[in-house]
């Protein structure tokens, strides 16, 4: 990470190791929404503090009775300016809660609003472990190096300064993949993902941002245990599936899934995290990473789908077009 | 309630009186986890006890390390063998936490591995105010009365006696729009739903119960305020939603939603929750009850496609036809 970030890292994990914290809320919307479910899952698994996630305006609405002195409310947003975000913050703050954001813009609303901001680099001349996942992932494993000091994390941290390598080799050993798999389905007017655990974010991710909004091809992010309880009478010979299989505790949730979905679909795809080389990374925190590889990996996935329909992933009928 | 459940209802709330209880566990999975989203809604605007929701094999594997002595885990399986739910309720029972489970099966193996069981009823010769939705509306009063006795909590357990008479006069009130919408809607290959707060589990369970397991057709429960960070860009003037308005605290999530899909979409159709004639029901629990008379009326939608495409909502490819 680059001075800015570590001082503002600094800051924040500053902060929290003056309270007690008793429970943590995530809350954003969409793509920012999607990148802390992998944060979420971590600290199920790492800590007994109860943490939850929420889009912004469900946060806001609902307003859980716990939020108050003793709760950590992480926020992001890459514009900061996201209403429903900043409003989220505001709510947080006045109700005493020690508030954090993560945004690509310094000095946004959203920055104003939360008492500590973490801020991301982003696009093609950044380095992916300077952007949102690996800044958040620094202040989560700070926040748990808190609660419970352990080499485990240490060595996370130092494992996110060689994320760059990671990610560039893994999406090389993808790229002509990804374009072949948008040569293939670039016809389809419906893809469904499926994952779960730490990976259930980037099929979100991929789901509601590059398919719907990017390509405007019909999704839905089907959980891979959810997938037996209802949609998978869905499944037919011609009913696309991209399969993201995890690299850790959920695994085999993803692998029954995928084991059915390939015996009735016959256009099924898999992107399986186990195939990535992460060899940097410490084999106990291999699984944490995954997702963080997976979201460079399956760019190139919808970038193939992008070229492929002429439909460049920058297009927006809506979004940005109009006030809604 | 019948004097069966009258009795198994008392004896879990009777258990809850006697621990300490710091978090709460719902798992389930597919249409009895959705009846979990609003009792988990409830609780996070009733108490500042955590509360949280997962599908079973998620729970299983993921294993929350707050688990533990002073968790409440409730689970539900119709059938009482849905194995990664029965899983759950042993895990939980296991790791020291208060376990009870809710099923149309008294005996079966869910009801064995959970320490405290409550039946319901189900079909049309029952009364829906025994059914899953209700008697679990049973066990979260009783709980949040015991943490915090209120005689709001004293009338809704009076207000759910009543359910009958006003899940019936809706259910009449709708049956014809029901049935016209299965007529409009019925060459739809994909159908969005949209919700949100006390309703977004009403959507969650049309979209994967009624329309993808029981009727094959396309579709993803968005929620009202994800749709404007990604699914809104797939609307279009031949795009079909369904959006469920609640009557509660994100009503007005509902509604932007809503306005915007009007907007860009010739194929909207709207649940108003506020239409329906609750007078039974005190004003200040309208709200939490408009899921539970929700899902009566949603059914005689569903109804109404499996009429008109002559799709029994009975029949299943995979679902009861093989192992899986």
């Amino acid at each position: 990470m680059n001075t800015n970030q570590a001082q503002e890292l600094q800051h924040a994990l500053e902060a929290i190791r003056q309270r007690t914290i008793t429970n943590i809320y995530f809350v954003a919307c969409g793509g920012s929404k999607a990148i802390f479910e992998p944060a979420q899952y971590i600290c199920d698994l790492e800590t007994d503090i109860p943490s939850a996630l929420y889009t912004g305006n469900e946060f806001n609405y609902r307003m859980p009775k716990a939020l108050g002195k003793t709760s950590l409310v992480v926020t992001c947003s890459h514009s900061g300016n996201t209403p429903e975000t900043v409003e989220a913050t505001r709510i947080a703050r006045e109700a005493g809660a020690l508030t954090v954001c993560l945004s690509f813009k310094p000095g946004s609303e959203l920055w104003e609003a939360a008492e500590y901001g973490i801020s991301y680099t982003w696009g093609p001349e950044s380095k992916p472990s300077e952007s949102n996942s690996p800044m958040l992932y620094r202040l989560v494993f700070g926040l748990l190096n808190i609660l419970d000091p352990q080499e485990k994390y240490q060595r996370a941290m130092e494992a996110l300064e060689n994320l760059d390598g990671v990610i560039a080799r893994n999406k090389a050993a993808t790229l002509s993949t990804g374009m072949a798999y948008g040569a293939d389905y670039k016809r389809e007017p419906i893809i469904y993902t499926m994952s779960s655990g730490e990976c259930y974010g980037v099929a979100y991710s991929f789901s509601l941002c590059l398919l719907m909004e990017m390509q405007w091809i019909h999704s839905q992010p089907i959980h891979s245990g959810e997938y037996f309880h209802g949609p998978f009478e869905i499944t037919d010979y011609d009913v696309p599936f991209l399969i993201i299989l995890g690299r850790g505790k959920t695994r085999s949730m993803d692998e029954r899934a995928l084991a059915f979905a390939k015996k009735f679909s016959n256009r099924v795809e898999v992107v399986d995290t186990a195939d990535f080389d992460m060899h940097e990374v410490p084999e106990d925190l291999q699984a944490y990473f995954a997702p963080l590889v997976a979201g460079g990996v399956l760019r190139q996935y919808a970038d193939g789908l992008a070229h492929h329909r002429g439909h460049p992933l920058s297009v927006r009928r809506y979004m940005w077009q109009m006030p809604y």
